[in-house]
């Protein structure tokens, strides 16, 4: 019996130490993994011998995750998870400094030099005020991996800021609300004429040249050949999800303005893009909402594949967000409709009926209650779109100063956000 | 003893199949792997219940391995190993067809129809041509992820065959060559006037606006939101490797050319940038020689990390390329030199003494015996600048006609090249 025992230990041990070295010398699966890419690709090839190319890198923060760009050096898309808990601590932003991220080769990151004197924003996509549980998290959405040039007054300083308000004040509907949020770069078209349209590409068409074509143009900072490129647009992709909420209010406070509880167990969704300039202080949000699928398209980035990667989903939610975008525009002059149509023009405005409805009403005024009334989000794809909550209305331009909408966190957050990056002396 | 024996056959099965159920359970190492970035990163992260945003893909082929940009709608980087057998087979490029790659979400993707009409090539990255050694590896070039809208006349179906040409020839001097090739979006300088200075950015400076800013302008092709950006440049990174080659020529045959042999043990490198247009076929080569740091900030890529990931390789290589440059612009007439410094301005030009021994020669016309002869690379790092091989010289203009470079692939491989994408009707 004694050798039964015996024999059972030492073969516990033979046992364990062979499946243990199998598992790591002979497939070796932790000393030497394989390479792969995203989406787990072999990348084993000739071709890849002396190494594999590098363009971006991932970073992973407490407050978020940025995917940073080392071609235009700058973020990709930022990503959160804001809860009621992580807006309204005591972190301050007066204790915190922008730092090049140490993981950043410097050779493919934006340094703080290339802000200096260059008329932007040090502009955050994560922005500091939605992390204020911990100093360390707020800290960290100092790295330049999370920051984009702004442009300052009007934009980062004023309408995005409240912007940003809106987003956050949406832990008020749900327990857990993720964002991300990323620079975009919208070609605009141009009308050419008959001589001109030969010459584009080189060669025209058999049946005579195009009339029209897509331009890009936007500024960089910084100096050569280690450039900032500066977006022409900015996105917000938001999702307010219920499904984890308890049976009261998420946030156990009552919900800031006239704002409509998401119905449980459902997920609110929308997505935005504004120009990088500064916005008249009036414009209605919902100008600014944009079908997530044509966002997807000139982002080129898939947003919360997990939950939006069925169609069904974006459907739903789009058809809501061109009624939204309809009404936004229909409170808009007709002057201003125009310029938005062509800063827009990559991001088609919404087709035929609800066209149509906009046109009509195109001598309105800015009064919301003649604002045609958006269809609400089809049923049944447990998708509503955000907009349904309170109708996408920001929170008044006096907010900081007022300190509206409560909590411990209402002022501080705004206050020294217009800093912008100090001008360089001259001799830059 | 018996029951030794007994006891230690269980004990194995015990230990063997805890430590199989630990590793695969527990850990769950192959069943549910965990998600990672490039590099290992760990993505989990509450930020990323939903899925982590995709905005690329690498798709790995037979002869080639490409990264493919979802915004840009264009490969970022494509690699590939030539060896003289993959250039020199029967693989014929009339059978093969242009294909959306089957990986990449139609959404994301280029489509046939955007090149139509456009007056742009569907240009290779990985030429037809470097994989004939079978018809399904030629074949594949015609993914679309391999393509990018090139200018036709007098670059695509010209100069840049002509260099494609000179890249594969190289397997005359090392057995092993590896090229990455990808489109660039390089931005130009402007001078501002005072007016204008202030505009910039929304915002002047303390001191006065900046007198120049920094903007690129490119085309896009195709119909929004899933437009394709048209490059402004195009790179190619080249290595030629020896440290695996017999003592013979890699090639077994005579080198073409006035080939200069590499030393056995030695990697050329070279890097070269040329505009997306038509380009004068007299231009030496020479002219597009680029320092590789240079183009990787530009780029923001790193090429051949594994081999060039050392500063001090690709310093020594970067020495020689800034004399090649300058040989080469000294070539060029004032006015064609002038155009090139604007195009490249985000390059910048080797500095100082090399830029005045150019200057000096200004005058001088096109023949290569007036050219100031470049610097060798440094020795001692094991790399050798590619021009080094063969003085940079282009093939002859008429290559295609002549079948000359010998070996069974001399002609066919630039016979219908030219080919640009099918006129769409006027409907479009």
């Amino acid at each position: 019996m004694r050798n039964l025992f015996l024999g059972f230990g030492a073969g516990v041990a033979v046992g364990a130490g062979g499946c243990y070295l199998y598992l790591s010398v002979v497939q070796k699966p932790y000393a030497a993994p394989r390479r792969v890419g995203r989406g787990g690709v072999e990348l084993d090839h000739p071709a890849l011998k002396h190494g594999v190319p590098e363009t971006d890198i991932i970073r992973v923060y407490e407050g978020y995750v940025a995917a940073y760009d080392y071609r235009t050096r700058n973020p990709k898309w930022v990503a959160e998870h804001i809860t009621p808990a992580s807006w309204t601590g005591e972190a301050n932003r007066e204790r915190s400094e922008f730092f090049p991220d140490p993981e950043v080769d410097p050779r493919f990151g934006a340094k703080l030099s290339d802000f200096r004197g260059s008329g932007y924003d040090r502009g955050h996509m994560a922005p500091a005020a939605n992390h204020k549980d911990s100093q360390k998290a707020m800290d960290q959405t100092f790295s330049l991996v999370n920051i984009s040039p702004q442009a300052g007054k009007g934009f980062n300083r004023d309408y995005w800021a409240r912007f940003e308000r809106f987003v956050k004040e949406l832990t008020d509907v749900a327990g857990n609300v993720y964002v991300i949020t990323g620079p975009l770069w919208l070609p605009t078209q141009q009308q050419l004429d008959d001589a001109a349209a030969g010459g584009a590409g080189g060669a025209g068409t058999a049946n005579g040249g195009p009339t029209s074509k897509w331009t890009l143009t936007h500024d960089w900072i910084g100096k050569p050949p280690g450039l900032v490129a500066v977006p022409t647009h900015y996105f917000k992709v938001v999702l307010a999800d219920t499904r984890d909420d308890s049976g009261s209010n998420a946030s156990k406070q009552p919900p800031r303005g006239n704002k409509q509880p998401l119905p449980r167990g459902a997920v609110g969704v929308g997505a935005f893009v504004m120009p990088n300039a500064p916005i008249d202080p009036r414009t209605p949000l919902s100008a600014y909402v944009v079908p997530l699928e044509d966002l997807e398209q000139v982002a080129g980035t898939s947003f919360f594949p997990a939950l939006l990667g069925d169609a069904r989903r974006r459907e739903a939610a789009d058809v809501a967000a061109a009624g939204w975008r309809a009404a936004g525009m229909s409170q808009l002059k007709p002057f201003e409709r125009l310029n938005m149509k062509q800063a827009f023009a990559a991001l088609p405005p919404p087709a035929s009926s609800m066209t149509i409805d906009v046109e009509a009403s195109s001598s309105s005024g800015r009064s919301a209650a003649e604002a045609p009334r958006p269809p609400k989000t089809p049923a049944g794809s447990g998708v509503v779109h955000i907009c349904e909550v309170n109708a996408c209305k920001l929170p008044p331009v006096d907010f900081f100063q007022r300190g509206s909408g409560g909590g411990g966190g209402g002022g501080g957050g705004g206050g020294s956000r217009g800093s912008s990056a100090p001008a360089s002396p001259r001799s830059r």
